[in-house]
């Protein structure tokens, strides 16, 4: 029984950083989808919510029978209540990749992105990435240091974030109405991404110290960019 | 020991409802704020942040406190492990309002919507209120049946928002580029807030019926509208 126990609280970090890993994955696809209009890749990409769905239900049915059957405490009570904490950021990362996905399916065979936008994408891709095998490598490790760092590189993806908006209200803006829309949802899809990253760090820091300082976007953390005009 | 373990299980519910009912008047006074271009208003709410991660961080002490000493199992860790949830997407749902208050206060003292986009956002704002005053009732009195419904009545938002989108798409959108961008971001905020509401409803039916069916955005939920073109 003691035995099952352990083995089941390994599992949980296990799901935790497995999902991280397909969180990342399911980014950096879905960024490629959008960059190169790649209508196939963004199919994949948005099929991919039903194994997220049943990774967090995986995680959590066994997060909650391990509460039922062995009352944890301590360290492995923190263990198991921050998984069920970093699940549903993880799962909504994955989310907020297939809404990526979604916007380059939705305008194909057009691109989404005009040529004088992409390169602002192709980092917030990159930072997003990033930030996901950051958090794959904090899960799997514990490594706290490496998890309190994280909220400064998110600041990365805040400053593309601001750069995104003063493109966007330059009067010189020359690609309408709809690519605004449309660019102003996914600057927001990654910046959200890079936020949950930053919650699942600090879930970490509480399963290792002990420290609640909440998770996403609580007032400890950075305001979301507010780009003035 | 047990009288107090009671009385800590009582609070953990009442916290919910009262949290519930600080994210329905967030957005209410952020609705009007935003409607009136009202800054004082404004600013009043964007303070509001403060006491909502207060309410946080208590009720997840509470539930902590009651995992590690009373090992709670059955309905009473069910009603614990739901609280821990719950009080992630209410605070969400309050950091939602405040952006919508910082969209407000941004813009002050021009207003942020055009006068042929008002009427949608008025009514976003009721349903918003409703939908929060439905959630407060819900985990008042744990009525599933009304947690069943919750996710039809947050329908109306998504129609609401696909009708936003529509209009921002339209040939004729005649309130140029920056007007598109904030009104974008608005319809997903309030969107969003819809969505918190019908997760926390979710979690209600777990903490009744022991059915995990997931809480933001699962699979099982109703898509995120996406305005065909």
């Amino acid at each position: 029984m003691r035995q099952a126990y352990h083995v089941q609280l390994a599992d949980l970090g296990d799901h935790g950083s497995r999902m991280a890993r397909l969180a990342g994955d399911t980014m950096r696809d879905a960024s490629r989808a959008l960059l190169e209009a790649d209508l196939a890749l963004a199919e994949r990409v948005i099929n991919r919510d039903v194994v997220l769905d049943d990774m967090r239900a995986t995680t959590e049915d066994v997060a909650l029978e391990l509460l039922a059957l062995q009352s944890p405490v301590a360290s492995d009570l923190r263990s198991v209540v921050s998984a069920l904490w970093i699940v549903a950021d993880l799962q909504r990362m994955g989310t907020l990749a297939i809404h990526v996905a979604k916007a380059a399916r939705r305008r194909h065979p057009a691109a989404v992105l005009p040529d004088g936008i992409r390169p602002v994408f192709e980092r917030m891709g990159g930072v997003a990435a990033h930030l996901a095998d950051r958090t794959e490598v904090i899960l799997r490790t514990r490594d706290i240091e490496l998890a309190r760092q994280l909220d400064g590189e998110d600041s990365l993806m805040d400053d593309l974030h601001s750069e995104l908006f003063t493109a966007l209200m330059a009067p010189d803006w020359a690609y309408g109405v709809q690519a605004a829309v449309d660019i102003s949802l996914l600057g927001r899809f990654y910046e959200r991404f890079g936020d949950h990253a930053v919650a699942v760090s600090r879930r970490v820091i509480f399963l290792v110290t002990g420290e609640n300082v909440g998770g996403d976007t609580t007032v400890y953390g950075a305001p979301p960019p507010e780009p003035e005009r």
